[in-house]
């Protein structure tokens, strides 16, 4: 498919329950995700919750990567969207599943807008 | 479905073309959608890119909104993730569809964290 983007929408579970409360190790794993796929980060924000729970945005030049944790569960949700060839989302995938330690995952990929759909409603 | 997270993604077509490149505009329909939904905004970061398109989150309590946008294609990719009863995301969906002026839209609904599933393996 040719698509603009794409979106690796990734289930984290069973994961390490510490590192989901940490703000600094969040954040290390979600930038080393994104130099691992290759992308420019623009910039982040991250914010912590109480009385649990870590929200987080790397800014790339290709898109963003974003997390929000629920460390009482050792869930996390995490997306990863990309657009172009230069980046490979799947390395910052497999970095974030090895630095969270999630022991159990699952990915959907998403393409976002097909150019075949996207430019018959455009013209 | 008992999910931790509820999230829109939105593929908004045939869209303002100027719109989707004005930072100011942008900026405002993401903020009026965050607040329309009833969620509490704690930042937001928007990017322009060269020589167009414009990436951008809105960051909730309740979790998130970002949108990229494609202005030669008239189209934006957008999701609206949130946690919790107390936010419409829907409501936030209607406004980006009419301050986008998005003439043909799409959205699929995803549920992230099906409790059944997360806390099946982190017991």
């Amino acid at each position: 498919m040719n698509a603009l983007g794409k979106q690796l929408l990734m289930e984290l579970k069973d994961c390490d329950k510490e590192i989901l409360n940490d703000m600094d190790s969040l954040k290390n794993a979600m930038l080393m995700a994104a130099n691992e796929a290759g992308a420019t980060v623009l910039g982040e924000s991250f914010h912590r919750f109480s009385p649990q729970g870590i929200s987080g945005v790397v800014i790339i030049a290709e898109s963003h990567l974003f997390i929000h944790t629920w460390p009482e569960y050792g869930y996390a949700a995490a997306d990863i969207f990309t657009c172009g060839d230069s980046v490979q989302p799947e390395k910052a995938a497999r970095i974030l599943i090895e630095k969270l330690g999630a022991r159990n995952h699952s990915t959907v990929e998403m393409q976002r807008g097909n150019l075949d759909l996207v430019e018959s409603t455009s013209g």
